[in-house]
């Protein structure tokens, strides 16, 4: 196991996690999350190392989140946004990467609308590259996160019944959480319309323990997760749903909705929520809601991977 | 008044603040100013501790003076403006505050267009919420460090005249003085074209010990404080005023005006200055000018802020 | 020559640099390279001491050069840019510098894309100001990093053979290299087609070590160093230029035409590179290149400008 994770030198996707390297990261993640509850939030593991956030897509929460975790490993943190950056010139990816490596930046987290843009990176930067969201392809430490808070409220991910509303179809968010899940043993049902899970059989193709429902009610029985996922407006004007409100109607979660689920189902949601679309109010907040405790625990997971790659850097 | 100041836990406008608080702002201000006339102008206080800077509006001075405060206290310090944030995803301002504490931010100072916005964040935000100006509302860290500068050079507020000049029916600034100047006993009196100060009885309604004034020859006499706002262009285009021009004619300060005032009466503007419109670059650069020095105290009231509230982190 | 360098408040451009100035920078940036060597790659230098980042242009590598640079030295860093910044409210330059001083920003490192504004800058600000780029003009920290890595490969500069490749007329990289260089005692060749080079004679005038060739084949032979600098497609459709392949065709740099130069002559580019325009990507990558070491000597040389502008601030 240790061997394993020390080869590992990027976290582009989950697809090639071990069952022993999520095990090493939830544990590493516990640790931070002791470090994040002291009165003085800060270790000076990464002293000296730089963090560059090298967002092309904007985000809040999850540039913020690699930055809290960064800074409190004391680790400097550079932020670029594309706005800001020589993108505007048309400078080319791997002559930015390259450049940021010269720069003396150590490690590279990035987002970028492309599908695939980190690998690239990855590619041609010596040092570690964190995929902070590529596309609709994958965004893995919002997974790990997901995942690490199922586990710490149900113990072990073997044998949860996980069911996924929404938009499937575009969600880098479900690709991550599926190599995830399907690998540490869960069931996962998909769920929501037709027009917003693809064709039949595109997720069992690629996924074994994974299946597809058309119908909330069929869905949720015996779930132990319902996560919930953001409905774009733009779907409505792409065609694929007919208004919100439909989506609502017949997707949308209510207290009645969950109540199909297990009693102690945990309530999730990636964010930001379209409160009153996909998830009603009552149940963003209600005793099983886990969101915002997922965001929170997405500071530790970011802890535990910048200081498990960096510790990888010497062997680059 | 330690206790009373105990129980403090925003600062959204100057309303609310009793003298004893005022007092104890002013002290502990002096204390910060002092550690900035340090060789080395850094304390560690607020190790550890994360203050974000939401900005919803855009700022160089009052975001770059916040960042320098919590800095010289060896707070982190993340910045975020509403172009390159989730609010271009229509994410809710409540939504996007309660995730900034599930990512651990521990102080919110916010900036927002909408007057009343930091009131709906410290509803939703357990730990201290700083009010960096909302629309025509309050500024109220404008306010105190206005009312600080004339504090360390006259001595005391009690039985000031103050003279504010210009656009005053818009100003966050003047609300927030007139909270400020009026309980510590100043006289204050408004002046400017009617168009610009609005409704007669207006601010004597809830303000008694305020007058208001359309003649500047009539305003300034005895006038130990002569505050002038910043004019915007956008006023001449909504009509309330015929042309700059003109307000300069009649409401401009000059040297000669500014001899009508008390022989030692503070120049005063809030910055940024329209030069030549409401205020002659000589009248700004006079010995009496205390301009550049309202920035700089800025920092310092900003930092006693800071500090107070956030040892009140605990007991939220 | 202590005595010279405790003078300078300053780095607008290099027309002003000694011959034992260049050396002492030189000097001092081989000692900020050890630092970066080093497995925790910051010290304390600069604690305390606020560089603030104006940029008024946009840019990734020379921001981040400098921010590299002050948090190396455990400077506090403040970034603006011109979309964030006052500016949008028409606040003058000379205001908005006089702000940064009262906020207690230390240093001014400053680009522009007006020629010049750095200056004005400087006579308004009493502490250092750093010129990172001003319109046309001038590039000092550019030209010093480039002296810099051709004197590190090539021991001295005197009697060197540098030809400076493109788009003459346009780049303050090349005004700023200039002044150094025939300082120094280099021979420069500028090479490209007469519309970007300017009127016959014009750089003659002012550089007598420096001579004007249109032909690449002319200009080559004998060459120490070969600088490459990056064609804007601006200039196509400025009408200077028919077409880049036409550019191409006759003044990008290949292998076979870097054969002409010497044979162990540096490639040399201040980036980013329109890989295939000015210079093919093989040229890019072959052993010759110091093109990513130029970006690594950048952060040096400015943490020892920072480091020697930052002594000064007692005396000012």
């Amino acid at each position: 196991m240790k061997d394993e994770s020390a080869h590992r030198r990027h976290v582009l996707d989950l697809d090639d996690f071990t069952v022993d390297e999520f095990e090493e990261v939830f544990v590493q993640a516990g640790a931070m999350a002791e470090v994040l509850s002291r009165p003085i939030k800060q270790v000076p593991t990464l002293r000296g190392v730089t963090v560059v956030n090298a967002f092309y897509e904007s985000s809040t929460r999850t540039r913020i989140s690699f930055e809290q975790a960064a800074k409190a490993l004391s680790a400097n943190v550079v932020n670029f946004t594309a706005s800001t950056s020589a993108v505007v010139k048309g400078e080319s990816l791997v002559d930015t990467v390259r450049t940021l490596e010269a720069l003396g930046c150590d490690i590279v987290v990035m987002r970028h609308a492309m599908s695939g843009a980190p690998y690239v990176v990855a590619r041609h930067f010596h040092g570690p590259v964190l995929n902070a969201g590529d596309g609709q392809h994958a965004h893995p430490t919002q997974g790990l996160l997901d995942i690490y808070t199922m586990r710490k409220h149900l113990g072990s991910i073997a044998g949860l019944k996980v069911v996924i509303l929404g938009d499937i179809l575009h969600s880098r968010v479900v690709r991550s959480n599926l190599w995830g899940l399907t690998k540490l043993g869960a069931e996962v049902v998909l769920c929501g319309p037709p027009t917003l899970i693809g064709p039949a059989g595109h997720w069992e193709a690629i996924f074994p323990q994974v299946r597809s429902s058309y119908s909330l009610e069929e869905a949720l029985p015996g779930a132990n997760v319902v996560m919930m996922l953001r409905l774009q407006k733009e779907r409505q004007e792409g065609g694929l749903l007919p208004t919100l409100r439909e989506y609502t109607r017949f997707f949308g979660m209510t207290m009645d909705r969950l109540r199909l689920a297990d009693p102690q189902a945990l309530v999730m949601h990636p964010g930001p929520m379209n409160e009153g679309v996909e998830i009603d109010p009552e149940v963003a907040s209600c005793a099983q809601s886990v969101i915002e405790e997922q965001v929170t625990n997405g500071v530790a997971i970011r802890m535990a991977l910048l200081y498990m790659l960096a510790g990888h850097r010497g062997a680059a």
